[in-house]
């Protein structure tokens, strides 16, 4: 597998394991998306136990408003991050 | 490093990799981009030395038709391929 298809599987299973964790296996309810950002991406929230900042979080990602994040929505957060860290990472 | 930050390192790294070759080192002409497919996507094209192949994906990724690739086309590819990726893997 190249560098670039282990990302993409990362990606994928890291989604499948907090989506599978209760409830609908295939999208992230919001105690799921709290878990992951908090393991996965600690450093995006300050504090994720604010619980107002993964509301908003959920809220930008949450387009189809089924009060659940399902693996596009994911992948535009991945995507959203990854492009403006890259834009850090180059200055 | 969680797995996810893991994976958006790794599409960072790739993405330096191959559109540092040559020429402008914040984006991909189109022999970068045929490079990157052949050794990162080598079952995205069949056969990557069709060079048809290879035109028709960087019009379709070179939104801003500077016929280079930048990181955000970039990623736009990479998610549409994740998101598929995903959908085949979960039937």
């Amino acid at each position: 597998m190249s560098d670039l298809e282990k990302a993409m599987s990362m990606m994928m299973s890291v989604f499948d394991k907090y989506s599978g964790a209760e409830g609908n296996k295939g999208s992230m309810n919001k105690q799921e998306l709290r878990a992951m950002v908090e393991k996965e991406l600690p450093r995006l929230l300050k504090d994720a136990k604010d619980k107002d900042e993964v509301e908003k979080l959920m809220d930008a990602l949450d387009h189809n408003k089924d009060n659940e994040v399902d693996f596009t929505e994911f992948v535009v957060l991945v995507t959203a991050l990854t492009v403006s860290f890259h834009g850090i990472r180059r200055r």
